[in-house]
């Protein structure tokens, strides 16, 4: 079979490579599944650049983390899932509820093989069948979005509460999910952007003020203006250090500050001891185990909720998804289809 | 001014009786609140019955308990509110976050004056500003029934999520309320009535499986049925030990039974070790703290909710409104108008 | 190798039957547990006088659920143990974090076969080690008694603080735990028993309120008494029906009563709606996860907790065992030794 | 009457002066405390040195926020004390209980007058009644460290379990009170200090592991060792920027760092992103609620905690004990009683 792997010491996108494998053949407990789709996230683009976690990769790995498919295969003893069912495998392995898991690290794509093949085994335990308002493309972007955007309002800290307001930052991946999940929970969304034409694509899905940071360059000032004051009860921070500053200073005695990725750059520095005076926290989300992937489905389909995809790339073209991610035009997911 | 008032002693209608009281005068602390609007909840109904808590009342207390108003007085030391603000009083005194406080029993309009009145002082600690969005009539609603279903949805227990399944009995004010707070909150709803008709309004504010008890006396497995046999993660349950049963063969494993009250009338018994097997757990709800209604506004506002009013009577028809809550054909509130 | 089944349809203990059983040997995933102890509830009793849940059993199974034994054989691709670890089985299978799991019902012993047998065969997932400072006996205990109290005190509702009053019905394995538990979680332990002298013991062990319900039989108002009126924050209710109605009686505002068991037997009636006034809450609890259980060893090893054995009979002498069971004379935890 | 004032603009101890005030008289719903114990927090050291928060105060102020007397008068309308009871003010002004209040700063000592004066007045719902088993010194520790520690470990974030560990950084009044109430909740703890001395008396209060930071300064390397590599589930930060980066990598999976002061200075950087990885989470501390101090005093009474006292100075020696608190010789609270 055909798929685009991950060379060892990779620092450029050149080191994302078509390779022929061996068809997997699904071992007790595992099922085998021909891949449809598959999303891209940020960390996958840092992979093949050498930026990610701990550098460039030891060992070869097939690319990505987030993909759909349909089960063609059964091993021994599974119970979860039968053949044609629609599945979408977990970010992690081997984390079904609870807190986080040492054992279940690293995630797909980064020390074991991720999804970018036409088929690819999972553990039962380690994949979950996907809403059923959902095309296989859509459901794509959840495993790592969608869980994360999860995590972040209804898991981590104080649940976001109808009523609450949340910040999303920019318009990748994580944040329009937030947005969209946010509004579904009744929740008010404050969004920022350095592109009005996507600022206005955001206030479309239900943001009701929106930032330009390039013209309001002090825009924590603008976000604790629409909300008298007061402040936000989350921020989708998906910046890093470069941001994180502002966003602390964005936030409602109590709120939360949670802390996903580092897409504005390691430059900048910020003092968590800000949050003292406002009794605030921070949380360092790194996606979610598969009961909040359950529960994120069940809410997708009960509020028909579609994640935005921006653009959907051919298998073969799976080299320009890449670069297209790294130009930052995207508005929602990357989509590569199978 | 004008006020009814229940006698000490009544066990009929006929004890609710329009009085002439002195018009107070704002204490320390306190605000002086020209009624707009009040509303009626079952408990009202109980209470010059005599049929509320421990039976009649012991003296004579200025009727209802939530109402809303103008403040046209200030006492000493106010800071929380200034003339012309539009607010509610809440249901309790001196409750203004966390547990329930037991110094803060009895209610409005059961041991102490309530709210139909043509003035009255609350301290203001003890009131709220309504909602921007929501008229007197509207935001009348609140105090009891808003917050009890804010309490029940969202802070008893696990707060319901986005995909939960909320199943509400009956077409009474709190079990309306708690439909529209549900699916604003981005649960999905199944709702029961004796009525057909009823049942159709219920479906227009979002409930998706309707279910007549009447044509259907065994609802909990319609209920079982339409959640592929899992059940509901809460049961808004207002009926009382005549439901309570079947509401808790309704449930989800570790799901909730928030009793709220007992319009089913005190027949039947309920065995709660029923819900051992599911792990499921009952919650007492006994309205709500003032933080709870102050998020309940800001959820209101974000989402533009309104409260389903049945029907609006005078000041000098109150007799009716009671006489109108005790034919049960409301749906939704009954208000009276100053 | 030997085994203790419960016969089919028992409705006495007379159903419990030595036999010989051929030594399982542990399929992918699994590991062979040589049994060293073994421990009674009471729901052990009740399932050969076919009175568990839905009544007599419906096919043969070995006897218990809660034994410790140690990993003398190891399936395929078992990584969590190694050979001659001291582990215990679960109480339900594949239930290892978050809410209950229907998929993991029932548990050993009832529909499926128990511990009471020379080897065991565990799915890795569904074993625990031992806490380092317990004898085999001690952890014996700990499955289902030990589970169950943790789940009541630190998970169920809302969890118990330093400073919060626990109210412990009896002197039963679950109740002492309850209170041992309790004590270290920095509680304060009102009890209850009809034998001074077990008083006198749970004294001993912390409980600074004993309670005889013989010579107190409204001893809900001594519990009112001890806590100045203010009622207990949890009640470990094992009683049933029975008790149910005094149970609720005792709680604080906004406490809990955990509804685990019906020793009182099925008589009494109880109005579940009596916690309204309160705000109080019931639980449902049906002993707990992997997760409750490996938390609670390390809360018995930072504390050195030493469950309470009250006597142990050899493997031989286990239908007295349930003899002794069903005498009620027990303070703590009946074993049996291999 | 007499107190010290620490004098607007003040940047050094001799900022802070012996003054005569007028003696207050209680207005409506106050009570006048006579003063009998009062304590120190590394903020008033700070307070007088223009180091605190904004920088030096803007206006004179009476010094301190933590004392404990007498009620010597009641003003109108008052009903939560009487003549001749033990209390304490607390560290905020109307801040019931719930999240922080922004309406309740600044804390006293700071922008409003503290509690270093013969007489005080405080509102009634600003006090609390002081532990039964406390020495009116012993109590005036609690406003603020007490309520700090119990906020860290019991309500910010994952409360503490019995069985978790939680590492305390040095010995000063914060770390020592949360090394007793995590003993009294059945925690592990892990303290370190400069001084083996310090660290034999945390020994003596139940810390099971101590580290020298001086001759061990990789101290994170021997908390993981300590802890088989897992870390430790709460951190008590008080050493602030120059020891954060230590502490998050002490940090196990989903733990949390509760950050408090900065008595280690503002030197050194730490990058709160590195909590993603582990789904840790940081919180901002700032004292409590009133609830927090209620429940801490139960916490207290039932476990006979006493707060350990370093040296009681005599009022008129106020200015020797801020020296000492600023030579760091102390090990837990330094008290002044007058």
């Amino acid at each position: 079979m055909k798929a685009f792997v991950v060379k060892a010491g990779s620092t450029s996108l050149t080191g994302l490579q078509l390779m022929t494998r061996e068809k997997p053949s699904p071992g007790a407990g595992e099922i085998l599944v021909q891949m449809k789709a598959v999303s891209l996230n940020f960390r996958d683009l840092m992979i093949p650049l050498g930026r990610y976690m701990g550098g460039p990769l030891a060992a070869d790995a097939v690319a990505l983390s987030d993909g759909t498919g349909e089960v063609v295969g059964l091993g021994e003893g599974v119970t979860r899932f039968k053949l044609g069912d629609r599945v979408a495998g977990t970010f992690f392995r081997n984390w079904i509820d609870g807190p986080p898991a040492a054992e279940s690290r690293p995630g797909l794509g980064a020390g074991v093989d991720g999804v970018l093949a036409e088929y690819v085994a999972f553990h039962q335990n380690d994949a979950v069948g996907i809403p059923a308002n959902l095309s296989y493309e859509e459901a794509a972007t959840l495993p790592c979005a969608g869980v994360t955007a999860w995590n972040t309002l209804l898991v981590a800290g104080k649940a976001i509460r109808p009523g609450d307001t949340v910040l999303v930052l920019g318009t990748g991946g994580v944040s329009i999910m937030a947005l969209q999940l946010a509004r579904a929970a009744g929740a008010r969304v404050i969004a920022t952007s350095s592109s009005d034409e996507k600022l206005a694509r955001a206030g479309k899905l239900g943001a009701d003020t929106l930032i330009n940071y390039k013209t309001t360059p002090e825009w924590q000032e603008a976000v604790l203006k629409a909300t008298q004051g007061l402040g936000v009860d989350c921020v989708v921070e998906v910046g890093g250090l470069g941001t994180l500053s502002r966003s602390m200073a964005s936030l409602a005695m109590g709120g939360k500050v949670c802390m996903i990725g580092f897409v504005a750059g390691p430059a900048g520095d910020a003092n968590p001891q800000q949050v003292i005076r406002s009794g605030g926290n921070l949380h360092g989300i790194f996606v979610g185990n598969r009961a909040m992937f359950e529960q994120l489905n069940k809410a997708i389909e009960v509020n028909d909720i579609h994640p935005v995809i921006d653009r959907v790339f051919s298998f073969d073209e799976s080299p320009a998804a890449y670069e297209y991610m790294q130009s930052q035009a995207h508005f929602g997911k990357i989509v590569i289809r199978f």
